[in-house]
This record gives C-alpha cells, structure tokens and sequence, in this order.
C-alpha cells in the first residue's frame, strides 16, 4: 500500500478503504509515515470530508493504536459523558456523584485541557489531599464500592490521536468534523464506555460556534457510536453566554457543591438533569427518561448526590471538611464588582470574552507547563434576560494579581451587552441526537 | 506573521497577501517552516487554488529564493522557450540552432528531467566531447560569439522549487495548475529571459492529459508572464502519440539532425516552424510570424540551420563529424521490428505506454542517480492516421537488452491500435495564448 495514493484519493474526494485507514494510522503512529504526508491528509480530509464508515474505521484504528481501559471488573452498563469544552462548564462535577448517587456506576476519566479554566481534575484538585493518580485497579475497585471515581487519563490511551491531535494544532487542520468527532469517541472508546452521553456545546465560548456545526459533530459522533456497538445520545447546548455563574476552577467547585445541595444555577442544574437522565436510561437503571429525571431531582434535594460527592472525595484522599465549608476552598486576594454603566436588560454576554478574562486572570493554561490559579475567575451576578439597574454589580472579579484588575474589568464590560428592551434567553438545549434520528427543541 | 493563519486562510479559499506568500517561501527555503506545514499549505491549494495574483506572487517568490541568471551581457531579446515534457519531443534540438540561424539569441538552459528520456542534455551528451557545464561568463561570451548555447541549470537556481517540488511528489500535490505554472516560471524568469514560449503539451503523454487542463495551465503561465512583464506565448499542442518518430536519446539527436536538414518528419518539423516563428518574433528579429515562418523555413532549407548546430557542438566540445554521419551515434545492439498484426489505419499510438517502452529498455531514468543508455529507444514507422498493410512494421525496438525485447513488443503492439476505417490524425496544435487572449486552432 502506497501512501502517494491514500492521499491522492482522499483529495480526489473519494472514500477510503479500512485497510487504507489503518495503514495511515499504523504507520503514523509507528513513525513509519512522516508529518509530512499526515499534514497533506489531513488537510484533504478537512476541504473533503469522510464518509460515516471512514469516521468509524479512523476511530477504531486509533482506539487500537494504543491500550485500552478494562472495565469489564465493574458490574453494570458503564456510561461516559463527554462535554466539547465551554466556558463554566461544571457538569461534570455535579454529575459523578449526581448519577451514581442514582444507582450507575461512573468511571470517569479525564484530563486536565488548555481551556480557559482548567479540566475536572484541575478543578478537583482546589480540595487539598484530592487525588486523581490511580492504577486500574483500584479506579475499578472504588467504583465497585462507592458507585464513582475519577482519575486522570492514562498516557498511552490513543497515542495516534496525541500525535495527530499536535499536527493538526500547527497546520490549520483542528475543526475537521471527522477529524474531531473520531478524536473524541476513540478516548470514549479506549476509555472503556458501554455507552455514551455527548454534551456538544455550541456558541461563541465553543468550538462549535454554529448550531448546524454543533449538530453536524452530533450526529457524526452518534454515528461512530451506533457503528461500533455503543449507544451513544448527543445534546446540543447552548454556549453563548457561559453556563452557571462561576468560571473558575476553586468557583466551579463551590457551585457544584451548591448545585448538589440543591441551589445551584437554574441552567447549570436544568442541564445536568438532562444529560444525567440520559446516562441513567443508558445505563439501564431508569426506564424512562421521565423517571430519571424524578430520581435525579429527588438525589439533589435529598442530599444523596452531595454525600456521594463526599463519599468520592474521601476515597480520593481529599480533605471532605472542604466540600461541608466551600468557603475554605481556595480564594483570592482581590475581589473586584464589575457595575452596569446603565439600566435595562443583559443582551448578551460572551462566553469566549468572559473565559479569556478567566484565563488573563491566571485560571485556565496556554501551554501544558503551565499551572492554574484554583482561586481566581469571574462569577457572573446577571445572565442574559435579567434585568439591571444603573451601578448594579454585573459580575465579579477574583484576582491575585490587583494589576490585572483593570483590563479585567475592561474586557467584561465590553463582554456584556445591555439594552433597554426586554431580552428572551438563549435555549438552553438545541436538541438531541440519537441513533433513531434528531429531535429538534429549539 | 503566523503559518498557521495563512495555512487556515487558505484553507477557507481566500486570498493570501503577497507578503504571505513571501513569508511562505522564505521561510520554508530557509527551514524555519517545516515540511509538514508546507505539505498542508500545498493540499490547501490543491483544492482551493491561487488567484492569477497570488500565482505571480508565488513565482517572485521562488525566484528570490536562489541566485538569478544574469543575460545582461547578451545583446538583443532573449526569449527562452519550455516545453511541459512528451515523449518524443525532440523540439529543443531542433529550435536552438534554428531560431539562432535567424538571428535571435539562444542561451538555453536545460535540466536532466526523470522522464521517459533523458533531457536534452542526455540527448547532447550522445555526441562525444559535449560539455554542458560552462560559467556564467562562458556561456555569454558563446551566446554573443556564436548566437546560441545549452548549458546545465546551476544548482542554486530556484532552491524554493526544488525543496517543494520534492515535498509535493510525496503529498499527492503535484498536479496543481499554480503550483506547476509558478514552478515551471520561477526556473524560466531565474534563468534570465526577457520573453517565453511555453510549448504545453496535452494527451495521453504529457503531464496535461486533458486539453482543457492544458490551456489552463497555459493561461496561467502566461498570466504570470504579463503580470512580471515578461512577454510570453503559450501553444497547446499534442502528446496523445509521440512527436516524431524517435524516443530515445541519440534516436532523438538524429532526428533533430534530420529535421535541420530539412527532411524531418512533419509533425515536429511544423511544431518547431510554429514554437520558432513565436520566438523570432518576441526576440524582435521578425516582424510578423509569416515573415519569421519564412526565414525559419529558408534556414531548414539552406542549410544554415544544420550549420548553426555543428557551430555550436563545436564551440561546446563535441565531434562534428557525428553531426555530418549520424551513424556514428550510439547505436543499439538488437532492432527488433514491431509488426502490424492486421491491416488497415493505425487509429492510436499510446504516447505514454511507448514512452514507458524506452525507458523499460533503459533510455531514461527512474531515480536522480540512474545513467541513461544513449543507444536505446524506439523508431516509429507509422503514425496515426497512416494506413497499414498485415505484417508491415509498426515501430523499430532498439535495446542492449536483448532479453527485454520481447516485453518491449508485447507492450507497443498493445499501444499501437489498428482499425478497419480511415483515420483522421489529431490536431498538431489546439490553441496559442497570449496576454490578448485565446486562439482555439481545433
């Protein structure tokens, strides 16, 4: 087999075979094909596209390009969920112990990203002692205790897609729907899952910004999934305005603490009962989705997920009078209240604005070296819709470093929209995708 | 500047600034841009294109990136002449003496090429004692003495074309209409001329297989041309069979000579008086192209032309005598005739599959270190559209191989197709370019 005329094909537009998609995979991953050619491939892939079955096949061949995570020693359907990244995004916290406070196993995995926050584990690790190093062992073995665990993701789960992953970072080549869809599913994949809940956020604070995009990587994510023996179910979410209030990694930990007990943000709650009733159906625990829906809320009210979530912290080594106190959690020097210059209603407020003012302030990374501030960030004290007298606190800033305040500030104000005309809010949920098709709710 | 903004500009089909382009070709000749963003870039534009514009702009850049010829010291216009490459195309030996014997300059540089054949100076090189590596300065002094010289292309000519050309080869990149339009005019606007004959070649044996391909490759060379302000013409003219009789090295030295004495076959005797009477005109010696048809065709006729070449392989330290007697050419051991397997018209002559013929007996090259074999080649004794008797000959096999003859006769009775009815050649010419426009001739 011929790499020249791989590429070629591709770029003539037609689909390649699976033995051509595991030789290109194979041999990059081995070293035997160069930069070079894959660079030239990608590119062809991103103004040709793939075929379903070419996603799937490049999926597959990735997931085997390196070891795979046995999750078999967990009893039960093990469901995964994965958000494409957006600016607040806390679900993930709130629904480890959320879910398996409702009877399904979660073995979460995670990294630590170069968002404008930090990942899970970044945000995790605000609670002093928490740990997220585990072997396989015993990650199986504290979900089969305790229902969850999270640990960090194993440095040889899908070293094709590291590689491919840093190539396409450097030649314009990212935001290739196949190319991102079979990245995402093959680290599901790898990772263990059964089944898969996929939260693909789109807006300005997304990689997705379009909505037909957002669904597009839906449907192909969906598609690999149902392709490969794995239920997968696809919300698309709205990421124009970030979700919550806190953005920040120590901020987004007390808000999902007060998401479990009950309080949390109206959005931020609503979403993580949507994507959690779709992991309990999965999972086989709710028949219906009406079902898990009553028995999450139930888990929040109750007090059942925030024991789980300290169940979790305790087995992780981490210090639970943090989770009891939020206020011992990290905090920063200087909080500044970013005040409306006028009255009316909140219009807009850019997701992708307010998270770079949270990465400025020292939350997120630029490069992997870097460390993240757990105490700083931005919490919005208005979302889109509400309305705001003159000098009424906007938001507010949690800095360390008081010279950043300014241009802080600077930034979310010209981040926040205010108009005197009542604003409807954004949809919270697009609509979801499923094997059997889409369903439209906004 | 940033590639990968350029890279992603490309990517979405826009157009890229000149100093983009220039920033481009910089850097990946001075290798602070590595191959893998070249490669992408070049798939870009595979599939996106370049605008007449960027496509100028490119070759500046090429031209930049290594040393320029400098013709100066040359009196009078000098008009180069290029053709894409075909099989049998023995027009180059022929022109350099001929339009020289008209009284334009003629300082030919030429390549070795990896084709079917040698290049022209492979062909030269038949003739004992021809040097083709001459200074600068030797090469003008000849020009100027004599009106004509062929020397080798310095190696730092253009080293942006080579580097990328080598990395398009391996990326399914090549066939780009402005990458091969800026390749092959960066090396002609390096090499000094003031005026260019482009000689696009379309057919089955030519790089172009599709006319209209062809012409757009010769619009956009002679757009290039018009936008540096060098004039340029560009014929589109047929490779579906070989020009000529002869394809093979000293078969195709002989054949020139043959053609200068006037009894050369006619389909490349007309090509060269059409290629010849565009570049006496650009160089200014004649003022119409009838008048310069003329002189061309009285200088076939009367000897000069065949003068003018031993004048110059004398002058490059070759033996005249071979001029005189052909026959003392490197000559193959074995001749096999190829004979007509049934009678009627000779319907098609497979360029690319005799090309392919030659260089299986050894007359051209497969890699950079290969030696070509002179001696080697095949004469064709029919053309299309000539009638044939059962058991006529076809075509002549000169090898050194005598155990390749077989595959070799195998190989052209499948190219040469005969037919029950009478057969209309193809057209020799399908159109000239120029700056004023498009003439279609078929």
């Amino acid at each position: 087999m011929q790499v020249y005329e791989i590429l070629y094909k591709k770029r003539q537009g037609q689909e390649l075979s699976t033995a051509e998609i595991d030789f290109l995979i194979e041999g990059y991953t081995r070293g035997t094909i160069p930069d070079y050619q894959m660079a030239a491939w990608a590119m062809a892939v991103c103004l040709r596209g793939m075929t379903p079955r070419e996603t799937a096949d490049l999926t597959m061949a990735m997931v085997r390009s390196g070891v795979t995570v046995d999750l078999s020693g967990i009893a039960g359907v093990k469901v995964d969920k994965h958000s494409t990244g957006g600016v607040g995004d806390t679900t993930s916290l709130v629904l480890i112990p959320l879910v398996a406070a409702c009877g399904a196993p979660v073995a979460k995995m995670s990294g630590r990203g170069l968002g404008h926050t930090g990942g899970t584990l970044d945000k995790l690790e605000s609670i002093p002692g928490f740990r997220v190093e585990m072997t396989p062992e015993e990650f199986v073995a504290q979900v089969n205790r305790i229902g969850c665990a999270i640990c960090g993701q194993t440095a040889d789960l899908v070293p094709a897609d590291k590689k491919l992953y840093a190539l396409r970072d450097v030649t314009a080549t990212v935001d290739s729907i196949p190319l991102i869809a079979a990245s995402i599913m093959s680290k599901k994949l790898a990772g263990g899952a059964d089944a898969i809940v996929l939260d693909v956020k789109t807006g300005d604070g997304a990689f997705m910004r379009d909505v037909e995009d957002a669904f597009r990587l839906a449907r192909a994510m969906v598609e690999i999934g149902t392709r490969v023996g794995r239920e997968t179910v696809a919300l698309v979410t709205d990421m124009s305005q970030p979700l919550g209030r806190a953005v920040g990694n120590a901020l987004e930990v007390a808000e999902a603490i007060e998401t479990l007990r009950g309080f949390g943000p109206a959005d931020l709650e609503a979403l993580c009962l949507e994507l959690g009733s779709h992991m309990l159906r999965l999972a086989g625990v709710a028949p219906t989705p009406e079902e898990a829906k009553k028995r999450l809320t139930r888990a929040l009210r109750d007090g059942s997920a925030l024991a789980k979530l300290k169940e979790m912290v305790a087995a992780q080594g981490g210090d639970v009078s943090y989770i009891n106190q939020p206020i011992k959690l990290p905090r920063a020097q200087h909080i500044k209240l970013v005040t409306a210059p006028a009255g009316g209603y909140v219009r807009r407020i850019g997701a992708l604005a307010v998270g770079e003012v949270a990465r400025f302030l020292g939350a997120g990374r630029a490069t992997k070296e870097d460390t993240v501030d757990p105490a700083v960030g931005v919490v919005l004290r208005k979302k889109v819709g509400d309305p705001v007298q003159p000098g009424e606190a906007l938001a507010e800033i949690h800095a360390n470093h008081p010279e950043r305040l300014p241009e802080a500030e600077a930034r979310l104000l010209a981040a926040i929209e205010i108009g005197p005309e009542p604003v409807t809010p954004p949809p919270l949920i697009y609509g979801v995708v499923t094997a059997a098709g889409e369903e439209r709710l906004a």
